[in-house]
């Protein structure tokens, strides 16, 4: 029987890795051209790290680490008879695998706070893991890519984040990306105006799913968690807001003019929609979205999402700002912001338009025959020379038959092979063939170089 | 109270980090050079396919992840009575964390057969956790960088390793560097020149230690082990060996006469030292080393080890040859080859030698002084430019006092700053200083590119 891996789980060949390695490279790139310097942190954490930080459902999805050497030993007996997984477990496992890469930053933060140099602007591409059950997309094991600044409340940092997702979505050839913002406040401003802020979570929550179960189904929701029906008839001129941002902020600016935290959420959107438009985008589009709310109660400013033109893959990347993330390791008030790029949706979205044709691949460029030891030697020293140029080479490693070297050469996508035989040793000289289009030239070192170059 | 991290784990800042990626670019260009190719496999596996594979110690070094969910509810009452860790264990963890790269690479083999082209030229830079108790240059997560060739018996390969790792430790500027080569059959031979056929592991095991414990040391390991004295007094003209590798291989050709596998062993070895010196090194030796085991059983031909000069530092690579690696998940009679690199070691060799002081680094190449919303908007557009030609660039995110702002930019070793005030806007220009001299220039926008791209 064949061995397998666990559900989830994925092995990646080459192939796969150059188009994931693209797209952490392009992301990568981005965060550094905006000045983001890359940290890492372990692969598991103390469990007290972790557990509680993710509500209900994210402590019993995090994957917890068996206790090392005899772990029951110290398991008080009477705990041990009840039997409980939940008890047992925190007696018997200490450590945890990072669920995200925000709850380890905020520690990392806190931990390193004399180090570090504030505004302290970071990103991490990281592997997470998530005992979740595994659907299409959704993996057990994935990378996640962020990109946060924390230390200051200065709203420019917002306008560089629409400006840095619109470079890596264009760079990627994702062009014509939408990014969707709101603020965390206008849609306090919003709960206050109808009545309803002490069910501000409920009825972001219900907002959040608008696209998925239209107006009906939102105010469905947001009755079933007794948000009175006065409410809710006060709400429906928000979802008639029309025009350009700039107009539909100026009617949500008369609506909520009652509102301090609405119109503070109003003033914060406008700046960073009115500079947004000053610098201009590249490919993408910035869009007011007052139904976003990314269903995490942690914002408190921006909140970003982003979505691809032209395929139905929903979110491919989102963000916003947080006033207190660091707060529960103990070091409080200080602001943050930051994005993340979803790769695994970026990757399908890409495969799907077919934009990997043009991506570099770190295959061999040349594979050398191999006729016997005599041919192997000189082909073993030219090799030396062309590795020495930065060419990628390798030889078959035996003298097998021609059609199977052949075979793998062109199997290996390797687009020149050398052949040489006792003629060519004779004469210092190479046959180089073109893989594509079967084209043959015999040529010495020097040319053999340039030709592969080329 | 600060929150901490897993003892043996380590947070990596920036600055470690552009250390670590320099160190693991180099020797994934040579892997690619070498015309290796990448896979990653996950970070765990089935404990079934990790188990059993690494010896008693091994299995209990590995992590295990408990089941998610109500794990004790499958439990058998009777067992779980017997409070037994190690039994109790099987039935609450099926998954562990990755040990070894070698393991999975042969799982991955062994499930991808039908894929992969053989012969198969595999690398693969990935953490591996090992529940060790942590010391200096020893950690619980560490990454391992191996490099492959399965499906080939050729001894050009072996020549390519040393040929390989002479590259990579050239470039990192590791001259120097020794590499110690010897071959499992030589050492099968000699324990059957001395009598001591059935006792080759202890036998090896004990030899591998000269370095450690000296002559007189090995010979009490081995009188430990019941390796009897004929044997040994057998042994010692092997210490006395001298002279070039030829040399050396010549008189143990005489001693190992009548083996037949300690000819062949002698066979190999000769073919890959003659290769490799007819080919030349750029600045490591090759070293025959007799008492060379690695403390491995697997190896049944070539086995390598790395040593930097200047330091003491032990092994910073190594590796060999294994006939049947992927037998364990039932493919058999498959040869296979590969070295690794140890980042780690690697690393303090390079800090104690001071090798890193030209490294790429990542971070901004320039910072623009924020003084206010007009200035930070004409700022902005500049920056954008500046990114646009690839310039690594950030604006203070608030107008701060100046004496704030520099003191950010110096303490994270930006090399320059550009001020922007009222004046400045009015004449469309940029005053640019150069961090380390302190000197200023007034330019415009294509200058200040120009000059920061110096």
């Amino acid at each position: 029987m064949k061995p397998t891996i666990p559900k989830g789980t994925r092995d990646f060949s080459s192939a796969e890795l150059a188009k994931r390695n693209y797209i952490f490279e392009t992301v990568k790139s981005a965060f550094q051209l905006f000045g983001f310097e890359p940290i890492e942190t372990p692969s598991f954490e103390n469990s007290a790290t972790l557990m509680g930080k993710y509500g209900e459902e994210g402590d019993r999805l995090i994957f917890k680490i068996l206790n090392s050497g005899d772990y029951l030993r110290k398991v008080d007996d009477l705990l041990y008879k009840e039997k409980d997984s939940v008890k047992l477990t925190g007696k018997i496992s200490e450590k945890a695998l990072r669920y995200d890469l925000t709850v380890p930053f905020a520690r990392y933060v806190v931990q390193h706070q004399n180090e570090i140099i504030f505004p302290f602007k970071r990103y991490q591409i990281q592997p997470v893991w998530r005992a979740d059950r595994p659907q299409k997309g959704r993996f057990r094991e994935f990378f996640q890519c962020d990109a946060d600044v924390i230390g200051s409340n200065s709203l420019w940092q917002e306008v560089e984040f629409v400006q840095l997702y619109d470079k890596v979505f264009t760079e990627l050839g994702l062009k014509g990306a939408v990014i969707k913002i709101n603020n965390r406040k206008i849609l306090s401003g919003i709960a206050e105006l109808i009545g309803a802020k002490d069910k501000l979570i409920d009825f972001t929550v219900a907002l959040d799913k608008l696209d998925k179960i239209g107006i009906e189904g939102v105010l469905k929701e947001m009755r079933s968690k007794e948000i009175p029906e006065v409410a809710l008839s006060r709400l429906m001129p928000l979802f008639d807001l029309k025009g350009s941002n700039e107009e539909q902020l100026a009617s949500l600016a008369e609506l909520l003019s009652e509102s301090e935290e609405g119109s503070k959420g109003i003033k914060e959107l406008s700046f960073v929609i009115e500079q947004v438009a000053h610098l201009g985008l590249l490919s993408s589009s910035l869009k007011l979205d007052l139904t976003l709310a990314r269903g995490l109660n942690y914002y408190t400013g921006a909140i970003f999402e982003v979505e691809a033109t032209g395929v139905n893959m929903g979110s491919i990347g989102g963000g916003g700002r947080y006033d207190d993330l660091t707060g529960i390791f103990g070091l409080k008030d200080i602001s943050g912001v930051g994005i993340s790029f979803g790769l695994d949706r970026i990757y399908l979205v890409m495969e799907e338009l077919g934009l990997f044709k043009e991506i570099p691949n770190p295959r061999p460029q040349v594979m050398f025959v191999n006729f016997g030891q005599q041919e192997a030697q000189y082909v073993m020293q030219s090799m030396k020379l062309l590795r020495n140029k930065g060419i990628r080479s390798e030889m078959y490693p035996s003298a097998a038959k021609l059609k199977k070297q052949m075979n793998y050469a062109n199997s290996k996508q390797i687009p020149y092979v050398v052949l040489v035989g006792e003629e060519e040793i004779k004469q210092g000289a190479f046959k180089l063939k073109r893989m594509d289009s079967g084209e043959q030239n015999t040529c010495n070192q020097e040319e053999l170089i340039r030709l592969i170059s080329l």
